[in-house]
């Protein structure tokens, strides 16, 4: 049998202007913002629109204008709440100048050129990459179409695209400052995946730390940034001969792991056997369940910033790539030992400046 | 000083038909599926496409077809991580078949309707609601232009809005008869927001069974689905003069809060001093700090069925609104006393029959 398929047609500019008895072109001056329409004859259209469900197309506006007031985004790692905030941030910012997200979910890890390169087709404005990445070839296709790439928490070494991130270099210093004056002799890092150029930076800043004060023997091992991979990561540390008692992990989500496994699996007190400190500050490192001290991201700024290089590199296509760093804070909980000095209390948390 | 913008204009399909040698209309086949163009003239086609870096513009495909692959979905909680899980499970399904969501983030409780207005106006397929209301004008005009509303995990009164949701009823009852079971006396129920009908529902099904059970006193707080709130209304049930020992939660990211305040604020061990039962099964209800014993809303199944939906509603624009329930389970982990018996294991967790 085959099924009759009943259409029901979107009614069109036409439609309106034949119900409002005006022309195509004064029911499309009416939808455009500054145009010249009078202010009776508007009312007539828009009622008219509103009375059959007529809406401006703005597929069709946008390409005469050829800006779609769309901007892609590429995520990797929803799990991760540090992303989930990445997107509501996105997408409230975005919303003021009426523009909005569409999203692309891409693997972990993995190139994300396939999806991205349907974003392309639809004529977005931009593409924001978060735990995302993409190939060259992808970057000079955005390239010659003249969409910009802003890269949030991502390093890279192709050029062209610009970039937004935390202060990974001084996150990694810092917690080991912390630490070190806290008074810890065996120490650990949980990185993330093997080429996250993040990760090798907080990774270089703790080290070089420790390195200078002495301190030689830094196990590392690698969490992948997911809450099961960290949770073997941390068994495999803490059923080690000579384990750790501070450990400083590259993400506040595979932080949650190790304290779990810690508690749980070795019976440990944290932070009085052992310290655990990560990065982000997510809403989930203030609960008490982790109470985490922790290097923080603000999702917030991070956002804003590459919206202002979006902004910018629409104005001006021919400008050079941007990279912009956005200050953190380590905010002090209850996760590690704590030195004797060098605290501040501002609105919010307990801030360590060292 | 007024500053001179650089043009840097989007290759057109008339740029690689010249480049290629070839008509407008052969690099307009060679880019639809199933036109008929020789072999070697499409390779020189893509070949020329790729060189300019020219992408087949959907947006001006969408506007022949009326189809333009893209889902609106307006999403009110991404703090919460069921709902982080519904955008990532929606985006990866209609991944399979080409599509993508363009993403509203609403006022939580408001109506979402003048962010979703501009969703019309981009001609998406369809429109999915998660933690989100649409006003009775706002659901006219969707229908008026033929784009289907499918709400997830949220009831509505207004005509012709599907729904897929998970069982709310047997949830609220199977929970109350685990507790009862297990022996527990004094109850509590941390609602949602105060017209969340999934919240009535949930505790209609607790209270119904309780009552039945011959437990006449229920106190009921509202969590209003944050963590802030949840946490103020644990506080209160806590410090009240005869606290409950058993709490139901509407929904795991407020029993997490309830756990938090208990244990931190109020010294209590769980289970032994208290009983503390979610709904949802989100991912960190498994983690060990929480170790939630939850009814669970699997996340993939909702969305399979929205997209059923959907599909179904395109196909058949005349058919009526589509309600779609999708079972859940009482996992059982260790935030709860146990009855006896009526436990079997399934491949990944322990299950409750009752």
């Amino acid at each position: 049998m085959i099924k009759k398929e009943k259409t029901r047609r979107a009614p069109t500019e036409s439609d309106v202007a034949k119900l409002a008895g005006v022309s195509q072109s004064a029911v499309s001056r009416a939808f455009t913002p500054g145009a010249s329409v009078a202010k009776a004859t508007r009312e007539k259209i828009l009622h008219a629109a509103q009375s059959i469900g007529y809406q401006p197309n703005l597929l069709a506006r946008s390409l005469a204008t050829r800006r779609s007031n769309i901007i892609a985004l590429a995520i990797g790692n929803l799990e991760n709440p540090f992303y989930a905030m990445v997107v509501k941030e996105l997408s409230e910012q975005l919303a003021e100048t009426g523009r909005h997200i569409l999203l692309f979910t891409t693997p972990k890890g993995d190139e994300a050129d396939p999806a991205l390169e349907r974003a392309l087709s639809y004529q977005v404005d931009a593409l924001v990459m978060a735990a995302s990445m993409a190939s060259i070839e992808l970057t000079m296709q955005c390239q010659k179409a003249g969409v910009p790439i802003v890269q949030i928490n991502r390093e890279t070494k192709l050029p062209g695209i610009s970039t937004v991130w935390g202060e990974n270099q001084r996150a990694g210093e810092l917690v080991a400052a912390f630490l070190y004056k806290a008074g810890h002799k065996k120490y650990a890092f949980v990185a993330g995946t093997k080429n996250s150029s993040i990760s090798q930076m907080r990774q270089n800043g703790f080290e070089t730390y420790l390195k200078s004060a002495g301190i030689k023997k830094i196990k590392t091992v690698y969490g992948d940034y997911t809450f099961e991979a960290a949770s073997i990561a941390a068994r495999s540390l803490l059923s080690a001969k000579n384990p750790p008692d501070a450990i400083f992990c590259a993400s506040d989500y595979m932080a949650f792991a190790v304290i779990d496994v810690a508690t749980r699996e070795f019976g440990l007190n944290v932070p009085k056997d052992i310290s655990v400190i990560g990065v982000d500050n997510v809403p989930e490192a203030g609960h008490s369940a982790y109470d985490l001290t922790t290097f923080s991201q603000p999702a917030g700024s991070l956002v804003e910033e590459a919206i202002n290089i979006i902004d910018k590199m629409i104005a001006d296509p021919g400008r050079r790539a941007i990279r912009c760093e956005v200050a953190g804070e380590l905010i002090v909980r209850g996760s590690a030992k704590e030195p004797k000095d060098g605290f501040i209390n501002n609105v919010d948390n307990k801030i360590w400046l060292e």
